[in-house]
C-alpha cells in the first residue's frame, strides 16, 4: 500500500496519475500550502525539504518525482508504464523527466517562490515579468525536439506523459500562448481523456 | 563507446568520474564556456539545450546528469555503482541525485545564470548575494539527513558519491562555510583520493 502527500496544481499530479495508471492500491493526503502545512513539524518528518510530492512505501518513503515515478513502473511491470528492459530507453525516459523537474519546473517556480533564490520584492516582480519568456522558452524545446508524439516516447505511453501533463496545465497561467505548441495542446487534450487522469483530477478538486 | 562532451568546473565532472570508475571505454571533447561554444550550431546539434555534460553513445546521445549516471551504472553491472536489483534502493540513488540536480545545483545557478529567469542587473545582484544562504541550506540539508556516510548511499559506493563530490567542489567559490558541513567535507576529501577522481580531474585540468 501507497500513501501520497500531494497538494492540489502541483507537480505531485503526476505521481497521483501514475499511482492510478499502474492500478497500484493507494490512499492520498492534500497538504494545504494557504497554511504552510508543508514546512509543518508533522510534514517536515515526512519530507525534511518541505515539498510535495511525498510517497510513503513498505520500504520508506521517497521523494523527488522523477525516482517516484520510476519507482512506480518498476513495482507495477504489468502496466508498462516504462521500457523497464531496455536501459537506453529507459535512460531517455528519465533524462525527459529529469528535465521537467530540473528546468521546466524550476523556470515556473521564479513566479511564486522567487525567495528561495533572492531577498528583494523587484528581483521577485523582475521574475514574474520573464515567466512567459523563460517558460516558453522550456516548453518550446519539449515542442519542437523532445516530445515524439503522440506520447513523449512515441508509440507507447509512459510515466513521461502524465509528467507532461502536470506541467503543461500550467501554461495558461504562465502567459505561455498554447497556439504556439500544437503537439503539447494535442498531447494534453489527449491525456485529459484518459479515465485514470479523469479520476485523478476529480479527487483532487473535490 | 562513448564520448563525452564536458567543460572544467561544471556538472559534467560526475559523469566523467563515473565514466573511469564503470572502466567504460570513453573519450572526451571539451567544450569552451569562454567562446560561448555550448551554444554554437554545431553544439546544439549534439544537445539542443546548450549545455553540458551529452554523452554520445552507440545508441544515440544522452543528456541530464541523473540519466546519464543511471546508464552508466546499469551499463557496467559488474562494477556495482549503483544497486540495480533493488527498485526502492535505486529509487533512493534516483531521488538523491534529482536533489542535487533540481534544487541544490539550481540554487548554485543563479550565482552566474541569473539571465535563465530575470533580466535587470539588481535581480543578478540580488541573486549573487542570496547564494551563501541558498545554497547553504541545500548542503545543510544532506548533511543533516541525506549522506548517511562514509558514502551516500551508506557502505556501498554508487553514482550518488561522484554528483554530490562534483557539487561539494563548488562550496568555497559560493561563500558556504565548509567547517559547519562536516560529513560533505569529510565525504570530498575521501572522493578526492579514489585513483579514478584523481585520473578524471588531472585530465580535466590539463
Amino acid at each position: 500500500m501507497f500513501k501520497l502527500y500531494y497538494a492540489p496544481g502541483t507537480c505531485a499530479l503526476a505521481s497521483h496519475i501514475t499511482l492510478a495508471e499502474a492500478g497500484a492500491p493507494y490512499t492520498t493526503e492534500k497538504i494545504d500550502f494557504k497554511v504552510n502545512q508543508q514546512n509543518s513539524p508533522d510534514y517536515l518528518k515526512i519530507n525534511p525539504k518541505g515539498r510535495v510530492p511525498s510517497l510513503v512505501t513498505d520500504r520508506g518513503i521517497l521523494t523527488e518525482t522523477p525516482a517516484m515515478l520510476a519507482y512506480i513502473a518498476q513495482s507495477f511491470p504489468q502496466a508498462r508504464l516504462a521500457p523497464l528492459d531496455d536501459p537506453f530507453a529507459f535512460a531517455q525516459v528519465q533524462a525527459f523527466n529529469s528535465y521537467l523537474c530540473s528546468t521546466l519546473h524550476v523556470a515556473h517556480a521564479h513566479k511564486l517562490r522567487g525567495a528561495r533564490w533572492a531577498t528583494e520584492e523587484t528581483s521577485f516582480a523582475d521574475m514574474k515579468r520573464a515567466i512567459p519568456k523563460s517558460v516558453g522558452a522550456c516548453f518550446a524545446l519539449v515542442e519542437r525536439g523532445m516530445l515524439r508524439g503522440p506520447w513523449v516516447m512515441g508509440e507507447s505511453y509512459t510515466i513521461c506523459d502524465p509528467y507532461l501533463y502536470t506541467v503543461a496545465l500550467w501554461l495558461e497561467g504562465d502567459g505561455v500562448d498554447l497556439a504556439s505548441l500544437p503537439k503539447v495542446a494535442d498531447h494534453r487534450t489527449r491525456m485529459s481523456e484518459r479515465p485514470a487522469v479523469r479520476k485523478v483530477l476529480a479527487e483532487e478538486n473535490a
